[in-house]
């Protein structure tokens, strides 16, 4: 089962990030929760969260990039869903050895993305604090699945950028149950 | 004048920030707005952040890290408080060639934040984020204030790291009015 938390602060102004979640949710595996449709007043409900993820092998999170970092609402999931004594620190380690992918979309082309560009530095760069605090949990990061330039992409490229997000999780889920994959 | 925005979901459980806090608060160009106690339901108010902007000369962000990053209510102030057309983008840049100054404190003694610790690499690898968000408005960004080891640390460290916090304050004071330095 692949828990998939989506987080958009305005999932209708949303396009970019809208097209990738049409192209994997139909997944059997992929249960969706969209953070902002579950808790528009911020009222997180731990437990609710924690059981999807302990049921979940595959935990993907899933957001447009907005100050070089997730959303608020996906900030304050971190803070209040991977708790001391439950994700880290003493007693279990809940997420041990799940996969975590990280999908995201930011504003901004490529040649933006670089030391002389608008953005300072290569979107590598970024990745720290997000991948830090999966292998923090013990989980097991694959490398991130970034759409750049999400503002002005074309409807091509958007449904590219779909195609591989379905074909990463298709692989992903076969990869974990151990069985050959049939996409 | 100096805008310390201040933002610790948990003011009373904190140690360190109120220490460092209270370090500066009493110098009469500080400004202390504290989210987690104007905010407590996230409803930032946009125009009296900006107009608090717009009075300084030198801003601060001081901050417990929680999961490698800011605080959820600090993430929404960037992301609703830095808005297009206001801080970036067309139109003037309201915050162009204002100082700032992260202050931040994150648990983990030194060891932890390398390679082989804990943390997975320097603490100056999670920087990237909050440095170009600045960058990204056009402020001049200072070298970060950090303390680390937060949880632990002796009230003998953390005075000394208030006393280095107020220090850093009056040479920037001394230096954006121009004016000799009276410490």
């Amino acid at each position: 089962m692949i828990d998939l938390v989506f987080a958009h602060p305005y999932p209708q102004r949303s396009r970019a990030n809208r097209s990738l979640l049409d192209a994997v949710r139909d997944l059997p595996e992929v249960h969706v929760r969209s953070l902002y449709d579950l808790y528009p007043d911020f009222a997180i409900d731990v437990e609710v969260e924690q059981e999807a993820l302990n049921n979940a092998r595959i935990v993907v999170w899933q957001n447009p990039l907005y100050w070089y970092s997730v959303p608020p609402l996906l900030k304050l999931w971190f803070d209040k869903v991977l708790a001391y004594g439950w994700a880290y620190g003493e007693g279990e380690q809940a997420l041990r050895g799940k996969v975590c992918q990280w999908v995201t979309t930011a504003g901004g082309d490529p040649a933006t993305w670089r030391p002389q560009g608008q953005h300072g530095r290569a979107f590598e760069h970024f990745v720290a604090p997000i991948e830090q605090t999966a292998h923090f949990c013990g989980m097991r990061w694959e490398s991130p699945l970034v759409v750049l330039g999400s503002h002005r992409i074309s409807t091509g490229e958007l449904r590219e950028a779909g195609h591989d997000y379905r074909e990463r999780l298709l692989a992903l889920i076969a990869r974990e149950s151990g069985e050959p994959r049939h996409a």
